[in-house]
Formats: structure tokens, C-alpha cells, sequence
């Protein structure tokens, strides 16, 4: 199975700390070899690196790792590939433009006989029942709230996520759906097997990875009023309390916290 | 001004070479230091690395030069800002999907009272007029051509680089509009002020960069049937004839050659 990592701020930070566990999983404490890849916004602006090397061998990930992006909303993905072969196209997270704003999905599972409607104007570009499923969400959106964009957030923030919750539903039933979402703003997090997710924030302490030797003393490279929420399949220490998400919920992370 | 660089193959092939002189003028040898960017497409995936920091210091742009992608096509740019500022949501190529493939899409120039027409399909995430010129163009050929990917090239071939050129020559009457386009199979290149090209096949010989002192024998990594098209804002090399594209035309590259 995939593993899934996103992070939501309320001020831009750097996610290396959790990638640098994150990462060994894909080809050395875990099997997730088949690609890896990560999204980072940076004011509206998205950079996604995507590599379908194995995430622990990857030169690329090495240089994402030393390369410190401070970002408010970050999407990683370690792929164990069930539907459609090991290529770049395949590769999560998987990024669209909708109402001049960028969406970023990656998805951790498989859908059994998903045929996503055809004709439409998002369509995948790789053969993942993931980008599939993605479009499809696109493709609601903006036939439910043509003008999104125009109204600044305000169809959005209620609209989307009624939307968003139920397409988590529809296509959960067609297998395990595990998601991270995110428009630049909000993050969803759907937990269709297994998802967890711990926000940070003042007092801050030390954490400890459990699948590399690292250490980070949080109070010391923050600021009292800094949020932070970090997403994952499994919990990436072992010194802090995460909350496992019930199956079957759409979580909602802005600003830090979960809303 | 800003400085293009693309490259049309019928092998994969690195663009290191390239590459080498190319980021020289990123705010070395020439003053574009408002960020820069590449794209590479390898099968239907497309990897963009992009960075808002000066190419002559950017780490990623040691990184893209030491990671040699193989690639049918690839567009490079480095900005001077001209429309909108400094950041990742302005900093080129563009990436968008449409009949299920990407696009991709950088330009040189600045377009005087561009208004581009609001509510549409295709939106632009940052200022640039570029990005909306982009957006124009892929509103257009989604109108014209809703089913364009069902019918595999077929309506595209030909279809589209009428539009191309017609909007190329919409666009150039408010600017300097040098672009370079790529759908993953062709690259588009349009001269409005400044574009030159070169095709490189066998008998392959020595290239020597006017940036960078570097040369390369390129008879010792090819093979007789490679063909590789080159396309910048100026030479690269100073041992080689490079053809100067007349302004106002659009050039399409196909399988390393101008077709």
C-alpha cells in the first residue's frame, strides 16, 4: 500500500524533518518502491517534484530534502503501484488548475472497477484509478460552481466540501480511498483504511522519528503562535500522541488546525 | 528580455549541453535573474522544476544540470519580469492539461493591453500576461476541438496549428510574443522578435558554447539516426549555423526536425 504525508501551516515551514522519515519508507522500512513525489504551494504559485525512482535511492528526494521549501500546504506520496505501471505520468501527487487556482491530490488504495464518466473536461493523463478519480472531482466542482473562482472562496468553503465528502463516499465504496486534497488553502484528508495527523503548536517539544534516527526539538525553531498539522498513513514518531481519522471522514486542516 | 530555450528529439535525450550555457544568462552572462524554469516531458508525464531565485545560483538549477533527464521535449526559460512580479505563480513553463495531455508553454516578451476574456475554462493561477495568453489559446482549441484527444491527433495535426498560428498572430499585434509550446509530441516555436534554431543530425560534430567554455563531440553519444532541434532566444554554440526564424512565423518540430 502507499503511503500518504501532507502538512498544513499557519505560517510557511519547512517539511524536512518529517520527510526525512517519510522517505525511508519508500524502498528501506517499507516496499513503497514504485515512485514518490511531492507538492509544495508557495503563495499561489505549485511546485510538484515527481520521480518514479524509488524514494529512498532518489537523488531528487536527496535534493528536496537538503533544500529546505517553506510552504503552507505540502502533499507527499510513496507509491506501491497497483493500477497502472511504474512511469512519471503514474506518479502522485497529481496537480490541476481550476477557478486560477492549483489543486493537488495524491491517493492511497485502489478503486475496483472504477469507470470515471467520459468526455469531460478534466481527463487523466497517466491510467491511475487515482488521477481518474481526481478529474472526476474537478470535473463536479466546476459544473456544480462555475463562477468558484469569481466569488473568492465564498461558494467554496461550504459548497466544496459537500462536495468533497461526497465523492470521498461514492468512490469509497468501489475500495480503499485514502486521500489528501489541497487547493492552497485547505487540505483534506480522507481516511477510508488508515490515516492519522498531529497538530503542533506552542508549547512545542522534541519529536522522534520512528524510521531514522532523528531528533527535533520543535521550541526551539518556532514561534509561540505557529500551527502546524501534519497528515500521514502511519504515525511518523514515537514520542507523540496522533489521532488516528475514523474510517469513512473528510477532515479539514486550515491554518494549522482542524476545522 | 527574457531568454527561451527548447528542444524537439526523436530519441530521448538530455539537455545538459544545452542547459550549461543557457543558465549562464540567467544573471551571469546576461541580466535575466527574475527565476527561471524547465519542463521536461518523458512519455505522457511532464516534470516542471521551477524557481524564482536567479539561474546562475539556484541549487536547483546545479541539481536539473547534474540529473540529466532524457526527453522528447523540453522548454526552458529564464525571466526577466516584465508583468507581474516575482514568484512561483509567474515563473515559466506553464503546465496545463487538456484532451488528457499536457501542455506546456513559455514566453518571451510583453503583450501591451492584453485582456484576455474573463470566465473561461483555462484560468490563470498568477499575473503574468503570459500565462493568460496560455489560457486563451488552450480555450480556444477546447472549444473548437471539445473531443480532441478521441479522435488521437487526428483533428490536432492540423486544427491546431491553425490555431496556433492564428492566435500567434492575434497576440503579437499588442507585443513581442516569442513563445515556445509543446504538447508533448510537437514544439511549437513562434518568432516575433528574436528566436533562432538549429537541427542537429549525423554526421554529428564538435558544438562549442558561447556562455561557458565547454564543448562537446556530439558524434560520441549519438547514434546516426538521432535528430535533435535546438531552439533559443540566441545561438548557443558559436561553431554551428543556427537558422534565425523570420519573425511572425510559427515553426512546428517533429521528431528532432521542422516540419
Amino acid at each position: 500500500m502507499c503511503q500518504l504525508l501532507g502538512m498544513n501551516c499557519n505560517v510557511p515551514t519547512d517539511i524536512v524533518f518529517s520527510l526525512t522519515g517519510f522517505q525511508q519508507r519508500g524502498g528501506l522500512t517499507d516496499e513503497h518502491a514504485d515512485g514518490w513525489g511531492i507538492a509544495f504551494f508557495e503563495g499561489k504559485g505549485c511546485r510538484a517534484f515527481l520521480d518514479p525512482e524509488p524514494a529512498a535511492h532518489s537523488p531528487l528526494a536527496d535534493f528536496v530534502r537538503r533544500y529546505p521549501i517553506r510552504s503552507l500546504n505540502v502533499i507527499a506520496h510513496i507509491r506501491k503501484a497497483t493500477r497502472g505501471p511504474v512511469g512519471l505520468e503514474n506518479t502522485h501527487p497529481f496537480v490541476r488548475e481550476l477557478w486560477g487556482r492549483y489543486w493537488i491530490f495524491a491517493h492511497n488504495g485502489t478503486l475496483d472497477g472504477y469507470a470515471p464518466p467520459p468526455g469531460a473536461r478534466y481527463r487523466a493523463v497517466g491510467s491511475t484509478d487515482s488521477e481518474a478519480a481526481f478529474c472526476e472531482l474537478l470535473n463536479t466542482l466546476c459544473l456544480r460552481f462555475p463562477d468558484g473562482a469569481a466569488e473568492d472562496g465564498g461558494v467554496g468553503d461550504a459548497g466544496v466540501e459537500e462536495e468533497v465528502a461526497a465523492w470521498a463516499s461514492r468512490l469509497s465504496a468501489l475500495g480503499a480511498f485514502n486521500f489528501l486534497l489541497s487547493d492552497g488553502e485547505r487540505l483534506f484528508a480522507h481516511c477510508s483504511t488508515k490515516l492519522a495527523y498531529i497538530e503542533r503548536c506552542a508549547p512545542f517539544t522534541k519529536a522522534r522519528l520512528i524510521d531514522s534516527d532523528l531528533e527535533v526539538d520543535f521550541s526551539a525553531v518556532t514561534t509561540p503562535q505557529d500551527r502546524v498539522a501534519v497528515i500521514a498513513t502511519a504515525p511518523l514518531t514515537d514520542n507523540e500522541q496522533w489521532v488516528t481519522l475514523p474510517a469513512g471522514q473528510v477532515a479539514v486542516f486550515n491554518q494549522g488546525r482542524r476545522v
